[in-house]
This record gives structure tokens, C-alpha cells and sequence, in this order.
């Protein structure tokens, strides 16, 4: 195993939920080390959050603009290999722009940014910089959502036809952004959060794991969002169909409304000569059912899996792996990319699956246009 | 235990799948004795049939209109108390207003006819004639279905928001109309199944599922139908975004392509303090998950369900009941509302809780609906 | 279909369960005809029960005596083909033993009878007298464990090496007997029930199932019984190592205490090359797990299921079937083999399959033997 | 969060399983540093791979022995706090024993020790230096454990009566100990493993599982153990009965050559007034049936549960935590523990939650004692 990566944390201070898991799953393989951070934009937030994690007073900033002009002026045995942004959405264009202009490596949070402008900018300034620019759309990590991949790539169900993805929570069933619930907060301000509620939130989680699963691209979408809770001023529900390229058809569902549902991502694709069904809450399984035999109930860390599959596995069958490892695992596919490049080589492309920067674009297109699709009498909206 | 009704059946002859569906849920409880029938359209086939149903050769027809005229001229005593019609879709109108008109009570199958005249036609001859008009939306007959429909009535879930309702099979995900199967032939045949396929096959009880839960009508739909077997003339696969009574929205997904389903109906309904789900597969649990506490998983036969679910039991809990034992349930309210008009009392609605001739005017117009939304470029069509 | 076999019952009577269990079941598929009774061991009970189910007053007898005696005296073509004996148990072998002996068929609730003694006496009349016995162990008319029979005959699983069986149910947890719950009365009385409670009502149930999928039955058993509940006279509990025959080693749990179960009866076998689980309560699913490869969910209905499998179901794969239909089985399998006698030929062995007087009178020994294992000190009690 | 505890590794090197988890579980919470090892027997191998894991020369030692010697050597600030030891059975002993008299912190994994004497002897160790000895049951890690426990102990299902344990493994249904599987290897050879085979590698932890949600110890034991794979030295399989202290009954079972089972240990509690079960591939959740309602599907991070289970989670409910999570949880019961020494101040029991050396010993006495069952002709063993 080679040095850990260092690296720099933008937000995810006191009471922040996903720097937290970042972290954790950043420690998880001995691949990085935090060795910077900004992580709050209030200043004594910030510099309390860091003294909190072990950070030097010297690497603990009360700014990200601080941050990156300290490491800057650091030697490069000293700087930090790639900035992790973890704040609320409407702070991610700059940073990562910024970081990413310096020439740091880049993993920011989903949805990537509010625009399709400022998503195409990222896209475009990644590109020049030659940097690596990770977006978190974590559920592709995994190994069950890897095998369905690779079990369509294969051929295991032939075309597909009709994909339903769902994304339900209840946790916003209430009106808990009155309370003091920060997530709430943030994630129901159109300021923070950007022109979507739900299907911003989550919605393009449940778009990033079709794509990733199926390989399609939505060609049209038809959408309902509708505000269930009153006072809330961002759709907390959203119901599409879809028209996918190549004929198939698909239904995606998301709510923050859902009552009794936790974090409910599910994918079900219907192919011509089998389906296969997915389920977040119960991640090491997958369901495979060919046309012309029983259901086969595909586990974890089985040796009949793709190797995309087993290589994203650290324990045996059995042995539950969960949401932590998998964020990881889109973590160790940036360090592969990461540690390539140093090298000079081609990344293994096994290793270096993550979702890039053009994922973290396509996402933000399709929340613009369910968007409009919404306000639309029109029944197709095209991507 | 009165002695049983005498029943007449028109379609159902050999090879038929749902008429000894009928046959087994009427004879399940003793309430019903098959006494005539006229099995087939072909006369040979209905002849045999009958023989192998033991039907003696004076009431064992060649037609409908044999058997109709045959029993008008029974005395009270021996002729039928009912029809139960159970013929390819097309044949239903002909029959059951022939039958009705004659002052015979009917149960037909769903879809109950081809178009909404038809429908309102028959609508009200029932009504003119006073007569018993039942429809076989037999889902609605399993108790757990019973006890959700009870728990929205009773608030327990507060508000409805949001409905998904699904039926999928995969059944159909090949060219099966091509082999000799006859199931297949008349279902995807518009001159003998009407304008729709899955959609009015298993979409409309996926519609009288949704409407029975929650006691709420679509007001308008926004439908996407697909033909994905090559050379099929119907479709065979729906997707609906729904518009509902009071500001709640829905889901519906019908399928026939959905590989690796057998007979997968399924309801979620997500109210504003609660939620409910309901699967056809599992019949005897309904999950009911409160705002404020664990999720409640009720099951039938216990103690705490509502009278309206324990009197669809006729088994304590863990001891599965399923599809005959729903079916019957559709035919128990028929039978109790026949006895009580024949007494000349108002009917116990607790017993005789079946659907009606308007709820399959309802499932009718929800097809028409469908299929001119599909056709139509703007998002909403309204019922 | 030929014409329904006629039958009588003894008990069964109001309040009774398992006798409208039979009576539901014999209904369902038209192959028995309820013909007369002696439905209660309370003369007044007997004819109004009778009365309830529409019995003449001739065929509604007070005492199954009368009934015997009257059935004697009717010519052929009239009489009685089988009696159907749904007593407590206590009651169950001098009515059996008349009723064979006088030449008719026999179907008996388990378990058969008290004692070895008696169950031999049956088994041989049974024998001398050349009629059909059928003993009511209803869950091996499950389509889903035929198949798990048929696969462990095929060697699917290999050599069967440890078998789990565990019949759990949670309504006797408190001292229901002390209400009027009728059931529990007079399960829990030694006078009654015999020399075992919970072992002798459930797990009997569990020691057929085991020997009917594996074939294999017990050499040595080792059983710890318990009574929880105070004042109880007979085991509610009961835990119990195996040995089988060829070396296999075994699991078997029978607790009428076991809190939030209902009716949780199921199996595991574990063998050299693969497994098997069933589960009472969701009845339509086998899971199959072979050595070199993924779980196989296999659903009743499937057309990969045995001939034996395909054979017990009436409706297609998802339209579920249950409790009732399974019951339903048995009684086929009896009329199967009376009408294969009738017509004096060999029965269809597919089609006469069900629980034998010999399967009843192992179920005694083992029942005898738990006890005797539960009051030894010694480890092994032989079979 | 205060500086990382450091820590050396004995055993664990290239190949070994549970090295690896340990140090994931480790890394996971930022709360323990790798600092030294010995890391494997072989000291070419243990310096190999301690090299992969960034080891510096100085503190990657070819044997335990060496690195103790090392340890003693260095100034405190610079000492290890603790060892973990992750070796096969049989050398856990002498290294924790030599680590704890040189006052050091031990973490050793299960089974603690061969016999009785050994694990007596750590005991007496332990108490007469101070320190904190760790024994990694990481089951107990799982916060729906915890719930379990808190459950039983606030009355919430009244007196226990039954419990089944299970711990069923398919991986040592053929005789992999002849490959080159480094696992099966020294799991199956009494030398290295002990006296027992399945019983002691997942026997004791079910044993130890039940100890900890119930609280009851085992009075007496009666053990059927098996080796059914032709070679093998040791038991492959084993089933109990078990009588627990104030007459609890229960059952215990567990395998290796479970075919079509990965990891599958689970719990059930029936209790008078309730029951709870658990399933470790599925450990999110917790299903607690009460007497008098419906079963409640308790999820971990939810609301309603203890403190103790709220505690040991990291991420809000549906984000499943897992295997590597709960062992994590059981080192930061140890780092708590080890802080609170160190400061001189008693631990907060909710932190310091972890099982200690007298759970190891109880765990080798019950496989002692299995060992003396399963051997002996009376049917009871005390413990």
C-alpha cells in the first residue's frame, strides 16, 4: 500500500451529516489522510470543527479561499493531493472551480452545482487541467449495483425495455426545516439548494443509478413535482416518465414525503430475456430473474460475480458490507485515477470507476429539465 | 347456512383459466351451486365442458341464448339465481344485458365492456331492473386489502399524498400469441380484448386497487403505452402519472413485459401522518408504517384488524389464505346481497362488499382515458 | 369429473376448526359431497351444527353410533364412500376403527390416535379391510414441498446431512385454556390430547414434514419438554436433537409459546451439494441453494417445477395459493386412490399422494418416544 | 476527538481474513493508529506485509516476541497502547499473556484461549495489572444487538423462555482444508484451532450472542457434534439444547457445512410477554413481536430506540451500517475504556461497551463443555 493521499475537507463541520460520512469512508482503506481543512463557512465554526478532527492550527482555516491560498504556497510534499467539498450545493461551483483551476484534484458532493453553465464549466476546466474531479454519487459503489452493470453490459437480460428507479425518505413529511434539523434546512432553501427540492436531492441519485446500471441516457421526460408540505418553497415530491434512448421506457420516483420509508432507492430493469432488481436497504443482494428460470438471488462476495464486482468487496459472503464501504469504494476509484496519473499510466479502469465530472453534469441537466418538464403542458420535455 | 344459489356460467369451458377460477371461489364456502351453463362460444366445446363439470345434458347449452331461453322457462324453484360471466372481454356487454334485462343477477369478469357506452348501458339496466350487478375486481376481496382500505377511512395515515400502484408480469414478454397459448391469443386480439392490453387487462386492476384503498378518483392522467413484442397489435406495457381527487398524485406501471414477475400487483399509499403497502404475493400482511414509531406489520386473521377484515377470514393467522379464498370473498358479497334483496331487507355493507357494475363503468373509462392520453401530445387527460 | 364422493363427518361441529377446514377444503374442487353427520359429541350440538350445514334431519345424527348404524342400512348408491373424522383427538380411534371395520374409507385428523397399540390396530385393519386411510398431515400437500420431496429424491442437494424443523406458534403463550377458548381446552388436556401437548398438536406436524421431504426417518431422538405456562398440564414447548437414518442429524422445535409466531412452521435441509428451506407461511416459494452457485427462488406454479409439483397447483405462478388449497391436495390424493379402487385399477402415484395410516402410526411412536426421551436421563431414546 | 491510540498487530499478515477487518474496523472512526506489528510467524511474511501496510522497518518486527521486546524499549509517548492479536487459537495465549504482564491493553480475537486454565489465567492477568482486555464477539457491535439487550432488560417480552441461536456457515461443506484456502486450513486442525471445530469458531459466538441480548447463562448442556466431511479432524457441526438459568430453555445450532448459507447467524428470544429476532445478514433490523399487537420492524438510527443503540450508530436510518461498523464499534467500547483509565475516571458504560476477557473465558468454557456432551451418553453436562 502506497502513502495515503492527503487531502483537504471544504465544509463538514459540527452537525454537517455527509462530511462525516466522507470521512469515514476516506479512512476506511488507509488511502487518505486529512491534513487540511475549511470546514464551515463560519470561521470559529470552522476552526473548532477542525480542532475537533486533530487538524494543526496552521491547516485548519476559517475560509476555503484561505485554504487554498496556505496550501498553494506549501511544497509539494507537503500540499494536499485533492480537495473533498462537502458543503451545501450552492457553494460547490466555486470551490471546485478554484481548487481545480490550482490544479488540485476534485471530489465534490452531488448535485455538482446549480447550472448547466456553471456543470459545463467544471466539465470544460477539469479537462484542460487534466485533473481528476470525483462526484459522489455514491450508490454506484456498491458491488451489487457494479454486478447489475455489469450483467447488462453482458447481455444477462438482454434489451432493456422499462426501468423503474425509485428514491423514497419520509423524512420531510413535516415541516422539519422550521426546527432546528440543519439538513432540513439547507436542503429546502432554494438559495442553498438550488432550483429543485426532492428531485435535486435525491432525484438525481435515482437518475445516476440508472445511468450507471443501464448505460441509457434519458432522450425525454415528463414530470409531476408537487410541494405536499405547506410553507415549503421546493418540491418535495416528484413523479417522471422517461423515454430512454434506444426505445425503452422508465418511471423514477422520488419523496421526501414517503412516510415509513428511510432511504428507499430501489432500481428494477426489465429486459427481454430477464430482469434485475436492486434494493439500497438491503445492499448485498441483487435479483436476477432470466426469462427461462427460477429467480437467482446474487450475494456479496460470491465467486460466480464479475470481477468488477468482487473487486469492490472487502469481506466475504455474509458478512454485510453497507453505505460507508461503498461511498469508499467511489474514494478508492479516485485514488486509483489519482495515484495513475502520478504514475503516468493508464488508470485500470476496474479501479478507477467513479462517477466524473460529466456524470455530475448530466445529473444537473436532468434536474433542470424535470424542472421545466413540470411547468410544461407539453407532455415530453427532451433532454 | 342457506342452501346454495343456483349459478349458470357463460364462458370458462376447457382450457379456460379464469372460469374455474370462479368455479373453485363459488364452491369454496357452499354458497353457490353450478346448475347450467353454456361453457363455450363453440357449442361443441361448451358441451363438453359441461360434461366435465357434471352439468346434466337439459341445461348443458350450446349458447348463451340457449341457456338464457332455457331458464326462462324453468319454474322459480329450479331456475338460476345468477350468471357469472366469464368469456373474453368482447362477448360481456351481449351477455350480461341479455341476462339483466331478463331480471337474472350477473357477476361478469373485468374489464367489464369495450367502451363507456356499453358500460353506461349497463349501469343502468341494473339499476332499472333492481338487480345484483357484480364485477370481479377480486383483489379487493383479500382481508389485508380490506383492513388497508379501513385504516385510510379511519385516518390512521392521515392525508393521501401519494399512491404507486403497480401490477407487472412478465408472462407476455415474449411472442406467446403466436403458440397455441389461448390466454395469450385473446388478450393481445383487439377485436376480443378492446382497445388496450396490459392496461385494460391488469392496468384496470391495478386502478380498482388504488381506488377501493384510498377512496379516491383519478382526475386526470398523463399515459405512455408501449407494444415491445414485435408484431403485437396491443400494448403491452403502461406507464401513468395520476392526478387524484383532493391534490394527491400517483404512479401506475402496468406491465406485461416485466420479466421475471409473475403476478406482481403491489399498492404504497403515503399519507401526511402514515403509510401503507400492499402486496399480492404476500396477501396475508399489509405494512402500515406510523409517523412516529416502528413500522407495524398487521397480518390477517389478528385480533386488532378492523371488523371488515376479520370477516373476510376464515382462518387464523399463519394459516394463509390467497387468491381463491379473496375471489371467494367477491362472491360471499354478491351472495349476501342477493339473500337480502331476496328477504327484502337492506343488505349488512359489511358483508356485501363486492364491486359493482359502476366500478366497472369506472375501469372502463379509466382505459379510454389511458388510450387517448397515450395518443395525445398534452401532459394531462382528464377522466 | 365424475360425480362427488359422498361423505360423512364426525365432529366438526360450532366452534370447531380444523372441521370447517376439511369441510373447505373437500368443497374447493367438487370431488366430495357432505352427505350426512354426526358433527358434535353433544347430541343438540350434532344436529344443529347439521342443521347450519344443511344436512337432512335423516343423515344428521347425535352420536357417531346412530350415524354408523343408519349408513349400514342404505343401499350403495346412497351410502357414504368415506367418513371424514375431525374430533379431538381422544375420540379419534374407536371411530376410526368402526368405520374401517365396517369397510368404509377413513380420513383422520392427526395426531391418529393416544397410543402405539392403537395405531397399530388401525394400521392392520386398515390392511385386512383393503380401504383407503388417509391421515391429514395437510402441509406435504403444499405444491412447494412436494418439489423440495422431488428435488432431495433427485439428488438435487446430494446426501442429506442435517435437517432443521421447527413448528412455532405464540397463542398458548398465556393460560388461554382457563377462557372459553375451546381449542386451547382441549389441546392442553391430557384426557383429551394424549400424553404431549404442544409436541404431540404441532410437532407431529414437524416430524412428518422432515420425513417426508428427506425420506429419512428417525433412529434416536433426544427431546427436552417443557410447560411454561402455570397451571398447564402438557409440554407447550418442546426442543429435540435427531438422529436419522443413514447418519443425518437433526433439529426439531415445537413451542406453542413461541410469542409473535402464528403458524411458523418450516424446514431446512442442508445436504452434500446443496440446500433447501421452506416456509409455511409464504407456502408458494422453495429456496434451493446449490454448492456452486446462486439461490434459486423457485415459486409454485413455475414450469420447471416436478411433475409432482405441477400437478397440486390449480393456478398459475403469483396468483398465490394456500392453507385451504394445500388441505385440498390431501383429500385429491384420498378420492384419487378410493376411485382407483372403485375402478379397481393401480392409482396414478402422482395423483394418490397423500399421508397414510402408517405415516399416522410412525407420528404416534414419535410422539411416544419425545415423552419418554423428555423423563430419561440417558442422552439417545431409540426410535 | 483526541490523537489516536496506537497500536501493534500480531498476526493479520498477507492472507489472513480477519487481520484486514480489524484494522478497517480501526481505521474507520480515526480513534486507533498502526504504529507497529508482527505480522505473521513466518518472519519473512510478517515483515512483507507489514511493509504493505506503511509499517517503518524499526516497528515491523519478524516475530511477537521481537516486537515486545522492541515495545518495552520505547519512551511512553512513543509506546503502542495497546495490541490487537488476530494470530490462529493457539498462540492467542502466550502473546496475551506476555502483552498484559508487560501492562499493556489486549484486544485478542475469539476463542480466547485452548482451555479453561489458559482463559482463567488472562482473567487473573487482567485484573492484577489493570489493564483493558478486549475479547472481539463483534456481533454484540451491531447496535440492533444492543437494542436486543436493552430490550430484555427494560421488560419489554416479560421472563424469557425459549431462545434459538443459530450460526450457519456453508463454506466447510467440502473438504477445502486440502486446497490451498489459508482459512479452512487452520480452522480445521486441532492443533491450531483447539479442541473444536464449527462449535468453536461460531459456535462460541452465538453462544456469546445469546449470553449478551438475554443475560442468562447456560446452567447445563447437551451437545450432538458431527464431522461429516470424510478427513476432516474436527466437528463440523454441532446442535444443543440448552437450559438457562431461571428455566429458560434453549436451542443452539451450528454448522459449517450449511450449503447455501454464508453468514447466517441469528437470534431469537421468545419471552411471556413478547419476542424479539435478529439476523445478522440483515442487521438493521430487529423485529420485536409484543403478545398484544402487531410486529414491530424497530430500524436502527430510528428514534424510538435506546440510548445504547443510538449510541453505536453513525448514520441516520436506512443508510445501512454493517459488519465492519459493529466491529468498529467494539474497538471504540475498548478506546473509550482505555481513555477513562488513562484519565483516571470510570468509563461511561454506554461507551465502554465492549466484551472483556471474562466473556472470552465463559465462551472457552462452553465449548469445553460442548466438547464433554457431545462424548458423554447422559444427556446433560453442567457448565
Amino acid at each position: 500500500m502506497s502513502a495515503p493521499l492527503r487531502y483537504a475537507m471544504v465544509g463538514g463541520g459540527r452537525d454537517a451529516f455527509i462530511g462525516a460520512v466522507h470521512r469515514h469512508a476516506m479512512a476506511l482503506d488507509g488511502q487518505f489522510r486529512l491534513v487540511a481543512g475549511a470546514l464551515s463557512s463560519s470561521p470559529d465554526k470552522a476552526r473548532a470543527s477542525g480542532r475537533d478532527l486533530g487538524l494543526p492550527d496552521d491547516r485548519n482555516h476559517g475560509s476555503w479561499q484561505a485554504l487554498l491560498e496556505d496550501e498553494l504556497k506549501r511544497p509539494p510534499g507537503e500540499r494536499i493531493d485533492l480537495v473533498s467539498i462537502v458543503t451545501p450545493n450552492h457553494v460547490h461551483h466555486e470551490v471546485a472551480k478554484a481548487f481545480a483551476e490550482a490544479g488540485f484534484h476534485v471530489v465534490c458532493d452531488k448535485p455538482l452545482v446549480h447550472t448547466g453553465e456553471q456543470a459545463q464549466d467544471l466539465v470544460e476546466t477539469t479537462r484542460r487541467k487534466g485533473i481528476v474531479f470525483g462526484v459522489t454519487y455514491n450508490y454506484g459503489g456498491y458491488p451489487m449495483v457494479r454486478e447489475a452493470r455489469e450483467l447488462v453490459r453482458s447481455g444477462a437480460i438482454g434489451t432493456v425495455r422499462k426501468v423503474v428507479a425509485e428514491y423514497h425518505q419520509g423524512w420531510l413529511a413535516t415541516q422539519l426545516e422550521e426546527t432546528t434539523n440543519k439538513q432540513a434546512g439547507w436542503r429546502t432553501d432554494p438559495a442553498r439548494s438550488g432550483v429543485a427540492g426532492a428531485i435535486g436531492d435525491i432525484g438525481s441519485h435515482a437518475e445516476n443509478l440508472l445511468a450507471t446500471v443501464t448505460g441509457l441516457e434519458i432522450e425525454a421526460l415528463c414530470a409531476d413535482l408537487t410541494t405536499f408540505v405547506p410553507g415549503r418553497r421546493l418540491d418535495d415530491d416528484g413523479s417522471l416518465l422517461l423515454r430512454l434512448r434506444g426505445g425503452a421506457r422508465g418511471i423514477l420516483s422520488a419523496s421526501q414525503i414517503a412516510t415509513g420509508c428511510e432511504n428507499d432507492l430501489t432500481l428494477r430493469v426489465f429486459g427481454s430475456t430477464g430482469s434485475l432488481a436492486w434494493r439500497q436497504e438491503e445492499p448485498n443482494l441483487l435479483v436476477h430473474a432470466p426469462l427461462d428460470g427460477p429467480r437467482r438471488v446474487l450475494t456479496r462476495g460470491s465467486p460466480w460475480l464479475s470481477e468488477a464486482a468482487k473487486r469492490a468487496c472487502r469481506l466475504p459472503t455474509g458478512h454485510p458490507e453497507a453505505f460507508i464501504e461503498a461511498f469508499a469504494n467511489v474514494y478508492l476509484g479516485v485514488a486509483a485515477d489519482i495515484r495513475a496519473r502520478a504514475a503516468g499510466v493508464a488508470a485500470d479502469p476496474v479501479a478507477a470507476d467513479y462517477p466524473r465530472v460529466e456524470d455530475g453534469a448530466r445529473g444537473v441537466r436532468f434536474i433542470e429539465r424535470t424542472v421545466q418538464s413540470a411547468a410544461s403542458a407539453a407532455k415530453w420535455t427532451p433532454m
